[in-house]
């Protein structure tokens, strides 16, 4: 199985966190959104433990959010040590109602409106992670009329491409995000914050994109924002005191994928900074990283009821289940890959080769081709998709009108709801 | 400009539904769904009218509400004659809401769960649009405990590609929507659905894509449709009273894009259906289609503020906005083309070449790649998508939990809401 928290059992049920997934299928309904807490605060632990061990007291690994964000989330990672990073004021918004302190945030994006610098100092943000020139002289002046002192890292693009797909490559220099080192705008945002007022700049962000499975890729983008560093302290008399690599380590969505040592590699970007940075001679700056998807992508779960299961003779086969790219729209909008599962006919071999579909109107509303399913499924057999954990519920919508499933928890043999299920009278709730 | 019911005032503002779109953007704040009623009765009424004129009494354009369901638009299809095609117990839930009654609504989709056949019955659905032959015997059965006879098409698919984009082509033999008149499976159906109980079939449904520019496609569909039709009179002594063209016309997102006079193809479309009746010896049944796209899409428009604006020398420049691929997720899922201008100074000369992007921490959060804007584009200036009105709410989604934008009518110069705005506080609502 591709992760540890997935098994089957004796009568062919498949187990998430040890848990019969017909069951919970049964009492909850489906489609269904499923958490292993344990698995949660696990993979919070490798990151915690490891920063701490190789990178020192003032490192710190951030939750991204966006990732996935409700109230009990936002609880385990805050109780786990974790700092968070978050993107808008609906996020913050979530922590605070969680009651999450906003001291170690961290608030990313690349367009804050006014209304988010507000809200975010009201709220006492830890850090703003500046985009832009001109975000960073609104920060100064919305903190000025607050009378505050607002710290802030700057978000720099070091121009590297790592090769990963298009729509989750963001480090890059041609990019929505950061202002670029190389064509010296950087710089000169450095230059401009140390003049403004109410503002106090910590240090740097950068953020090199998604599913990275190797420390080859945060090493390159150290050295590079370590070099910045030691530039602007010779230049500007600048000592950035945190560094912010961004991102967090890829996950295993299907058996091809590699299996990953995140504390080995921690200890060998720690290794190769320190090195660096000796040989900068500047001093180690607190470092952060902000995992998102390798906290919580392996502790989810999405649980369907297959309908119609469709023959075309000479042609192809189709599963359809009763969600889709509403609760899951990353095959619609990136061809993602995911593993399948019928989940109360685990022993069964797998010897039809079918397309599972979703449900909406639209035939993109696909969630795998090609997956290999037991002959004999059919209309109320139980259909599981693994790692959706991260980016499914996030980014749910509600075309077709459906309404968002629930998010059912899952801890030492027990379950518990995280957020409930939408109703369909949900769906006309700000109709007028 | 690409529909009439955009103008520019004299001061250089942005005309929607001669409405200045600017105090609109600062009455109703951004980001903001606007929704031209005036046009949306217009649209509707050039269906309706050429039903009417070309095909006759029984004829019926049903307004898809999967381009845009509210309760309001089910209110304004339904005055103005239309029937409705719903896709989920969400939307008929929004039609109920609404005071709509369901006599003249069809229940399509491709997997229906128990649950939601159940609920339509319970409401009185007019018809089912019935997938598949699963799907026809759980309606029977669910008829029958209800001891209704219920009525119903059955969705074939004519084996028809039509060349556009994969994602909305939906009616080639190849496809999770419908049974295949190719293979002999939708003739074996019809079969046994006139063997069935509780049911009475009424007529066939076919669906072969999105964005269709000429009558040719419909022309071509009609004809397979009907050669079936005759050819189950003739074997199996079933004549059909319904024939369901589904689909509608394209719509205009760019200059580039044809004009089309949808009165003229349905008269070429009336035509051709008579006459190849006639060949066939059958009588012409009541045709159906369901306009979606072409009665909402040209009466729909986004504002939304500028926010960075970032010249990145010697790369590209990027004009990011406080909305996205939350609003609308077109551009992200297929790359779809969109007219977008700077509301408030639409007289400047469009010299400054940028991709527009969205607010969401994801690269592929684009809007528009290659825009031409004014070169004095900044922070504040007001944004304005053209062409939003279908696809866009319906598809709008919570990620990076921003709260969607309320949908606000135009109607002989005044504006009504018809979806209040979320708020942040909204989305945590569900949440335990």
């Amino acid at each position: 199985m591709i992760c540890e928290n997935i098994s089957v059992s004796e009568e062919g049920h498949l187990l998430f966190a040890g848990m019969d997934t017909v069951a919970l299928a049964e009492k909850y309904q489906t489609p269904l959104y499923l958490m292993d807490e344990d698995r949660i605060r696990k993979n919070c632990r490798t990151y915690v433990e490891a920063f701490q061990k190789y990178f020192g007291e003032g490192a710190l690994a951030c939750y991204a959010s966006k990732a996935a964000s409700f109230k009990q989330i936002c609880r385990i990672v805050t109780e786990e040590g974790m700092g968070l990073d978050v993107v808008s004021s609906g996020e913050i918004c979530t922590a605070l109602a969680a009651g999450v302190s906003l001291e170690k945030a961290f608030f990313h994006s690349n367009n804050k409106t006014d209304a988010d610098i507000a809200y975010a100092m009201e709220n006492g943000i830890g850090y703003f992670v500046v985009d832009n020139a001109e975000e960073l002289e609104r920060i100064a002046e919305i903190a000025g009329e607050k009378h505050l002192t607002q710290k802030l890292l700057l978000r720099l693009t070091p121009g590297i491409d790592t090769h990963t797909y298009e729509a989750v490559n963001t480090g890059k220099v041609d990019s929505k995000f950061g202002t670029a080192i190389e064509t010296g705008q950087a710089k000169e945002m450095v230059r401009h914050a140390l003049q403004l007022k109410n503002i106090e700049l910590s240090g740097f962000h950068c953020h090199i994109g998604s599913q990275v499975f190797d420390s080859d890729t945060f090493i390159r983008s150290s050295k590079i924002m370590l070099g910045f560093i030691a530039e602007v302290k010779k230049d500007l008399g600048f000592v950035a005191k945190k560094l912010d690599l961004g991102g967090g380590y890829g996950v295993r969505y299907v058996e091809s994928h590699p299996v990953i040592d995140i504390a080995e590699n921690i200890k060998e970007v720690a290794a190769c900074i320190k090195a660096e940075c000796e040989s900068l001679g500047i001093a180690v700056p607190d470092i952060l990283m902000e995992p998102g998807r390798s906290i919580v992508a392996d502790a989810g779960m999405t649980l369907y009821t297959a309908g119609t299961v469709k023959r075309i003779t000479g042609y192809k086969n189709y599963v359809s289940i009763d969600g889709g790219m509403t609760d899951n729209p990353r095959f619609a909008l990136y061809g993602s890959e995911y593993t399948v599962e019928a989940a109360n006919k685990m022993r069964e071999a797998k010897t039809f080769l079918c397309d599972v579909v979703g449900r909406c109107c639209e035939s993109g509303d696909i969630i795998q081709k090609n997956v290999r399913m037991p002959e004999s499924i059919q209309r109320g057999d139980t259909v599981a998709v693994l790692t959706t954990g991260a980016y499914n519920y996030a980014m749910a919508s509600h075309y077709n009108r459906l309404p968002k499933p629930p998010i059912v928890m899952l801890k030492g043999g027990q379950d518990y709801l995280a957020v409930r299920r939408e109703t369909i009278e949900d769906m006309v709730r700000y109709d007028v």
